[in-house]
């Protein structure tokens, strides 16, 4: 495997995933929802996750980290845009490594990583959302210079609320 | 001007706009900007604006509201991801119209475009962000249909500690 992105940590390496490792992601994805206990809300599944991570508009991108060749962890993010800054940034969507991986600076390589990509590609910020019942994540996040946006609430349509607002005007 | 879309109210149609507007959706967001108490926060200008939104990799799009061939309002949006449906979904990351044009419907109508940009383009939900104290935006969300996730506060690297994060590892 080509591309491989060294890290502090003996044998963790990082790489961007390709359609081979769906599967994997996932797998992980769901592992995150059940941590978060979100599990029903999980409806993704191998051929959509191809279609809008690999196929021919791709809105995210996935950053694996593996321990010597076994995915361990990954990262999904896309890119979000400040018009305040004029410029736009990255938006991390998930952050996951395996429970038994845990406490070995492994969500600080990929953090990192993102950090480095954020300022190379010219983005003003790094972001994500964290539920406000998850202290150890919350506590991790603050120990890397994160400030949560305590101010702000996110709004969302979805399902026939979606289509009554579309079908309103 | 081609490609104006009608709307239920008379004289008022959206469209896309293009970099002939980049002076007008600067104004807007600075109008945004001192209605929602941060001011100090916009360093855009018209040339990163320009380069962001009409250059080479488009990262978000702009809707603008005519009243005849007067712009009084705007919707700045981008596709985000959700990895639970595993499909993307539309952010939108700035709404305005001019206070003098509020309560006529112009907001609804661009939100009710959006609502059905979602679902025409196979998103999942659409959603956005509002400050606490804005009531009244409140208000007119909910009764959109639209349900605040109350429980996910959003974390926020930027500035020294974007570069301390980058380079930790």
């Amino acid at each position: 495997m080509s591309d491989r992105i060294p890290t502090q940590i003996p044998d963790l390496t990082l790489r961007f995933a390709t359609e081979a490792d769906v599967g994997i992601i996932l797998a992980f994805i769901k592992e995150l929802a059940e941590y978060e206990r979100l599990s029903h809300e999980v409806t993704a599944d191998e051929d959509t996750l191809r279609a809008s991570l690999f196929g021919g508009r791709r809105v995210a991108e996935v950053l694996i980290a593996d321990l010597r060749t076994a995915p361990v962890g990954f990262a999904l993010f896309f890119h979000n845009f400040s018009t305040f800054l004029g410029r736009p940034g990255i938006y991390l969507e998930d952050l996951y490594v395996k429970p038994s991986m845990r406490g070995q600076g492994i969500g600080t390589a990929l953090l990192s990583f993102l950090g480095r990509l954020t300022r190379e590609r010219g983005c003003g910020r790094l972001e994500w959302a964290v539920l406000d019942w998850n202290e150890p994540a919350i506590t991790f996040y603050r120990n890397l210079g994160a400030q949560p946006l305590d101010d702000w609430t996110v709004f969302r349509v979805a399902g026939p609320a979606l289509h009554a607002l579309a079908d309103r005007v």
